[in-house]
């Protein structure tokens, strides 16, 4: 039997801790497609296409890893790709708390598939697409936090931000 | 003397969570006021006489019950209402440091009420009014989730909206 | 219907935030039964007597609140007491998962018993009977922290203690 | 690839808590190893080869699941048995951290080992060995939390030791 | 050598709670800096101006705190200002995971500025700026947890904004 | 005025998480001294002379660090010294609560005193010295996790413990 986890996120970016969870679970499962969430309520930096792209470009040397976009239910997401597993990341208690709550939800839509929680390396305890965004948002350095073509992505977002607003 | 507690909250809509902490209290207390709080912050999905309508109906089983809604600060409606005590649902660790600190205001704001903790049945940990807005709005079952008059209620407003959306 | 509270522990021996939990428990309930427990595995410094007699010595100026002893299961006694409830004081995080995992066995053994939570003044958030018999055995003040006469008996236990030791 | 995912132990004894991560990771690897541990500090009530023997009782109607004891560091028991993964449940905050820093430690001496922690179903939340050992000795129902063969075990280790105890 | 502390926050407005850390941190460094940002995300209630204008009068009896603003990252300010440490309060686990990451980031993005926790009093532990708000908008008592000077900004504040509400 | 620290604990033996809690305390502080307990509770595996030569080995470069060993109250020691603060690392939530009750004790006990919390390098998160021992007993390597004098003294230790156990 082939096995395949689906790993689900609103990547607005994909981060280098995202991405040390997709090599991870990339190990353990067959196949992992990296799902990311069209009907977020958050409004996003990037749109659905862009982060797609910057997901692709991210994961291209992992062979057994594709991207996708879902809108809807995750489970009925799941079920339709014959996942066996949603793979999660963990990073704090709070982190804890709300995915449990989210697999319990999960479980509970539907039986059959299990969620499972992976841990990032401990140097990206503190890493989330929105303190990356917060820190290039306001000039800092975000080397060895995204991969290298988000790292440009970000640039040029906030460099025709700022034009935009001194204009 | 007559025991008289308020079970607080948004209820928007009422769940089985919120029921099953009802009933515990039910048999705890002479009385138990549901206060359904009109001056949320929150962009409530149904409004105040909404909420409690739904709670009416999904509370009418329990004769020492009655559903009514507040405004301004708990702790004047509490004694107003001649209250002994806040009722409020713990499910996680989350809800406690928020519920706590709550509980601590409330209580330097009016030192002769006092607050008590019940905990929801296991199987409702995960439960929140905001989860069932969640699933409901993606077409998810949420059988078992919430009274079956909030059922048909969910039902309505986001096949309305959905119209509305797609008109 | 008169309601009965049950408040087990150990109380070895009661401090101040136990009876700030029982004083409050006393508003909301007819009756108040302090259990302490007698088949602690935990090495007891005063043993049963001396704890049920510093326990009653703190209340003795609260009507409504009886001192007993149990041993066995919590449930089997509350059930026999005609109990409707256990009190339980929360302080922290810790407490509040132990605590948890406490009350869902008692309901799990007996599902018509509920568990209620109390919280103590705050400035009691740091104290407990180990904590108070830490500070006593190095000789520091535990004004404010315990009962009259537990203050006394602490001082006589430890003073005994290093009369033998330096012996 | 063969997938091998180890689960490791003091099992004293197993209950129906671990039984169901087992269930869930054997639908996930191909093969799971219950890794009961021989050199744990703690007094154990049954000793390895009862608990060894309890496990593989309890879990014969699982193809795919053997039993094995193990001492020395759980890392290099994984690594002998090619193992990918080591499989943790969580149930609650304070498992969460005290796992967490276990899986950090064994990363720091094992790379290649990944850790992945799943969550058994919500009405096991307080389940754990400790908290059935505490009820069967105080006399209480331990129905639908162990295993039936553990469930006959522990009523007799408990009998031979109040024989002993009123002798 | 002196030691300069930067204590940064939004302080809208400031309470005692921070007013109780600004003066811990003036016993411990020669010299703090209050912070107020002006570049938060979150809609005000006081304009930067106001902020920082109740943060001098409230701080006046402390000699070694001034107040100052500050936009861009935090390191680079600290940087600046020549200052060694950022210090921050700490009131709870869910603040404890927050500012962890945050400390976490501030090293990442500057490895010689240290940030220290320090802890408010315990009758403080409930405070935020937020929930003053909360209560002083609901026209509760917020004696004791604001300096003089907020208190009568709040009452103003809400005061004209009942006023236009009601026009 | 000078400003003087103390870093308290158990240190046995003290790990390169201590050491980086020390090397930061001491560019925040004219003096740190390292306070060695002599009166813990816990069985030590190195007697307190063992455990102050370690901590002096491994801290010989930083010139501003002193070690010494007390007993007593902690708060009666730091008044003795002269010193201002109290340092104590914060690894995890348990810490951080645990630290809390401690810190609130102290404060309770001398006001004057005040505790400062530090966070060590995050690849430090999960080391603690009775990790270090755990994973020493079992012949694992604990390289990067302590100071070189106590790597040695850890393999002698369980060296000599070996051939006692097995003669």
């Amino acid at each position: 039997m082939k096995r395949k986890a689906i790993y689900p996120g609103s990547f607005d970016p994909i981060t280098n801790g995202h991405l040390d969870v997709i090599e991870r679970a990339a190990h353990l499962f067959d196949e992992v497609i990296v799902a990311v969430a069209s009907n977020s309520n958050k409004k996003a930096l990037f749109d659905i296409e862009e982060r797609q792209h910057l997901a692709k470009k991210a994961t291209a040397h992992v062979p057994n890893v594709t991207i996708d976009t879902f809108g809807g239910l995750l489970v009925d997401y799941v079920a339709k790709q014959h996942g066996q597993a949603i793979v999660r990341g963990l990073r704090a208690v709070s982190d804890f708390e709300f995915e449990f709550q989210l697999a319990l939800m999960n479980r509970k839509l539907n039986e059959s598939i299990e969620t499972i929680f992976m841990m990032p390396k401990d140097r990206f305890t503190f890493l989330s697409s929105s303190i990356v965004k917060e820190i290039a948002s306001l000039g800092g350095s975000i080397d060895g936090l995204v991969p290298e073509g988000v790292h440009c992505s970000l640039k040029e977002k906030y460099a025709s931000r700022s034009e935009q607003s001194s204009e």
